[in-house]
């Protein structure tokens, strides 16, 4: 898209930070995988992950540098004010190359180009994308370079929101919304799983009647039936039955912002140990909530929806939710600070996160979730959708 | 899905196939740790990439080992034929961990277990989703082993479909027509770019009637405007304006499978030159068509191409086709033959590939794909839908 996402001055305030982390790091230069990292420090948007690409970020150069593919250099103009000397392009036949070369080859070029090829790297280590194959070319390539893992060093500079990606992840949770009741009108005995998705990622795209929505990171999942403990598979052509559980985890997206909404549903009537449940996971999460303010630590969240479960003889110690906002597949977890047992990161004013508790039995799971932004007196959910139990 | 995609006697063709290029390599085992490969060796299918996960293939255990995240184990239990001894998943603090711990130490626990800690294991260096932390990780935990890149070794193996893969790539296609279709119906003049990408992904989902579709490993792309030549942009807010060429690239997709098709329409009444332009594409694919049949190689196809355009004073030497199939986000393709120069990769029958050339100019372009399978006689192009521009 033409139109700016952010002002120039977001976009300088989120290098500048980087810059700050690099420099305690004592790192000259690091090289950034993540697309939604990519995204953040530039603006570059587009589906071009599934080849080599990166954000080169240095000490001494005000811009950073994009490096990837040439057909996607006219993206990068498209998507970021990036000069033309900082757009860097490998040609095609780096990609899948039946020869001996590799996209890394192309980078690490431009890091002697820029002088740091000599100096102290960061790189995204167990980011996705950046393979181990694309480590060994750069090491092979810049044999005096001094390689430091910095995985989540831009993950952790996003955590705090601005008011801008604030209002995206608002807007993002309109469209969850809508797509949360399209997906419970749509369930009923007799329906394929397929058309329930269908009904759901019509409203994720329709977005509200002022804006559509982007492609979600993650496809609205709806484990059914036997298979509510069974949370990442996806839809089929199985037809919904009397007696099933369905638990729908969905999240509209604008401009890569994410505010992902979880409910459970019933078809037919649901038994009464189903109903207790979901009032556990209700009176938990709210719970849970009510204990959110800046100064608190994740683990201490986390213990007041075990403590409160605790009251009815259930007992789970499981990461309950995670700070999150941009993202691109598979994925719209910032892999920064989790609510759950251990994490001891201390909330902040304008820190977002998905907290998605649930619980699961043998034949049954009901899982109840909401996207927070931490304020100076609590939680702020981001949508408005009823917490409870669904009947189909 | 707990109904069975294969026979077992498929998964234990794939597997014997892989074992035998295994012993070629000399490998006591390998980590397949890309999606589509997962799938392909047992069955397994979920969104459960975005934590690390694999399959162990070792030469002297029949079964493969299905290795990942708890609460996925379900997920192999309803989606494969392993045995329970074959499941083996790591505890939720591997996930993100903010303490020294990462799911390759119990991927190496698992090798140990297997007695190939001190053997030669192959490890898809190129792979998505393995990581550059995931290798060092093992070479820690394993310092006799021997690594070696085995990253294309089972995408090789996938080259050539079975009847029954073809089967689900021809129902991908019938999905992709109707996809196509909603697509052109879907844009004109106004109306915003996000509806359109609403209308093509009902129909991806709601698939025919006789079946839904899977979510496809990319979504729909529609370049359009000035910006054909920036062929991953996504959707936007903007609306289609008279004058703007908008390529369709999109695809069906059944149990995992993809049959790919891409078309070009035009907003209003398109100028001569982008009529002849998609008459040149036209003429070109079909040479290329034409050109396929067992014992030709992929260089010679694309050689078809390109002498057909250069009669018009048209010069392009890209990648016009790859091999594909079976895939999960962020791509469709295998990653192994290319139609492009210097791929000297014989064509034999059952395998599959999508053409995809274009003609780009600095203020439009035009692109006109097909998915075409190679028989004994020619390629069978597996959609049926009209090779021409369309006007919107």
């Amino acid at each position: 898209m033409s139109q700016a996402v952010f002002d120039s001055s977001e976009y300088d305030r989120r290098i500048a930070r980087t810059k700050e982390r690099m420099a305690e790091e004592g790192l000259d230069a690091i090289i950034v995988s993540d697309p939604a990292n990519m995204n953040y420090l530039t603006g570059y948007d587009g589906w071009s992950f599934y080849v080599h690409q990166g954000i080169v970020v240095t000490r001494n150069r005000d811009e950073p540098i994009w490096v990837g593919r040439e057909m996607d250099a006219n993206g990068a103009r498209a998507t970021t004010r990036l000069s033309e000397e900082s757009i860097r392009a490998y040609s095609d036949d780096h990609v899948h190359s039946p020869v001996d070369l590799h996209p890394m080859d192309f980078f690490a070029a431009v890091l002697e180009d820029l002088g740091v090829d000599d100096g102290r790297v960061g790189l995204e280590m167990d980011a996705y994308y950046f393979t181990a194959k694309s480590y060994i070319r750069l090491q092979k390539n810049l044999p005096v370079a001094e390689f430091e893992d910095a995985t989540l060093l831009v993950n952790w500079v996003r955590v705090k929101k601005s008011e801008q990606e604030l209002e995206y992840m608002r807007q993002a949770a309109r469209i969850s919304e809508n797509a949360m009741q399209a997906g419970l009108n749509a369930i009923s005995e007799g329906v394929p799983e397929y058309e329930a998705a269908r009904s759901i990622y019509t409203a994720l795209i329709d977005g509200t009647d002022e804006y559509g929505g982007d492609y979600p990171s993650i496809v609205p999942l709806m484990p059914s039936g036997d298979n509510t403990g069974t949370p990442h598979l996806t839809w089929t052509d199985r037809q919904f039955e009397r007696g099933d559980p369905v638990i729908i985890e969905l999240s509209g997206c604008r401009h890569r912002y994410h505010s992902p909404l979880a409910r459970t549903t019933f078809v037919g009537d649901p038994p009464a140990a189903v109903e207790e449940t979901a009032d556990i996971v209700v009176e938990g999460i709210e719970a849970a909530l009510d204990a959110v303010e800046p100064g608190v630590t994740c683990e201490a969240v986390e213990k007041v929806w075990r403590d409160t479960i605790a009251k009815y003889d259930v007992e789970k110690e499981d990461r309950i939710g995670y700070s999150m906002g941009l993202g691109y597949p598979p994925d719209w977890g910032e892999h920064t600070a989790s609510i759950r047992p251990g994490d001891e990161t201390v909330l902040e004013t304008d820190m977002t996160f998905h907290m998605i508790p649930g619980l699961w039995f043998d034949d049954f799971g009901v899982e109840l979730s909401e996207t927070f932004c931490v304020t100076g007196t609590g939680a702020e959910p981001l949508s408005e959708f009823p917490r409870r139990l669904f009947v189909a």
